[in-house]
């Protein structure tokens, strides 16, 4: 961090999905750096790099991340160990690079691979943004947490048991990465009584959001990002 | 919500203190709508206020709701009660109505006041906004939560074995509402081994921001709205 010739890395978290959910904050950082990477799949389009679209002024040099969609963490450790090469020849040259991050880079976000890699070489810098987590409580129309309220966010791909003892311990519980876990969370959901009052959230304010009773979504498969909120006080969000 | 001649009651999160952390969606609403309304103390200048000030165009309706800064529940229950019949009247009338929220309106807000007085009678849409959770974290420059970590938001008020408890559940954790309860709270990390890794956080993104090892803060009383951060990784925020 001492030396000044360095650029510095912006992890700039560019919202959830609606384009006017990025902050003022955000905005003028992406007309100002000269260097703008993304994480992006192998082909076709970015969702952070949607989200920032109309904010992107021209003649950037432009840095896609591409990485195949795997649940094996190997090739993605090697795209982002080539990613940080990558970005820290542009840092050492002394030029900014702003990395667009879906929701808010450090809330589950994957900046936290480049964070990892580089955070020990340059100075590193996060710009907030809006989280899934809010966004879903907004799209809902209902408060997440109120008084004094323990809120948790739980990660669907915990092991059966632990996902169960950890809803259980919550007031307020947001389930998040639900995905390829809907059965289970509704086995879970069931035998705690929840699922009736337990809320479904998919692409919160986005054009294709979809919220619904859990009940009516635990049929099916859910997207890797689809929330689903569960609050103890079963009447929270009738 | 059927009635179409009514004014919709928006709660627009402005973020937490530092101006440019405010979403483009917000500052357009605050543009559009004709009558705004903010929480203040009742005498001198509200936080969110003060956060929106830069944004708010002249000519408004303003309706500052004052409120005695008390413990007991029931002057602000009376204040809010009375907030709600003002609005009320504009909302009758087909004006939109903005309440200017600290953070984002339904994490832990005072905007839950209005909405449980107000949502049955009156369209209500939120505006979300970043909360004081995601500023710590940007104002620590480490991530919150990662891969398939469970992260709680603990209110420090509750009972010192519960939070023992709560605290020792999560993988990581925001200790929220801080204030009077420093000492229980170093107990509590103490017990935990917790006390030389967490860190304290005031004021996150604003210019008076703190950031400190929870050792060297934990002596004093610290502000309300003061946050500490733990990580069971005890190197996370090395």
């Amino acid at each position: 961090m001492a030396n000044s010739s360095l650029g510095t890395l912006y992890g700039v978290g560019v919202g959830p999905g609606d384009p006017e959910l990025i902050t003022l904050k955000a905005c003028r950082l992406l007309q100002e750096v000269p260097v703008i990477a993304w994480p992006a799949p192998l082909e076709g389009e970015s969702m952070a790099h949607r989200i920032a679209a109309p904010h992107l002024p021209e003649g950037r040099i432009e840095i896609p991340i591409r990485m195949p969609i795997s649940t094996d963490r190997f090739p993605v450790e090697g795209v982002y160990d080539q990613a940080a090469v990558d970005l820290g020849e542009h840092l050492s040259a002394g030029r900014d690079v702003a990395v667009l991050c879906e929701g808010d880079p450090f809330v589950y976000g994957s900046f936290m691979y480049l964070f990892g890699r580089m955070a020990d070489r340059f100075p590193v810098r996060v710009i907030p943004g809006i989280s899934s987590l809010t966004a879903g409580a907004a799209a809902l129309g209902a408060p997440l947490a109120a008084l004094n309220d323990v809120l948790s966010v739980i990660p669907a791909p915990l092991a059966e048991d632990e996902l169960e003892r950890q809803i259980a311990r919550a007031d307020a519980a947001v389930i998040i990465k639900v995905g390829r876990h809907m059965d289970k969370l509704r086995r879970v959901l069931d035998r705690l009584g929840l699922s009736d009052s337990a809320r479904y959230i998919e692409y919160a304010t986005m054009e294709n959001q979809i919220v619904m009773p859990f009940a009516e979504a635990a049929q099916g498969k859910a997207p890797y990002f689809s929330l689903v909120l569960v609050h103890s006080r079963k009447d929270a969000w009738r």
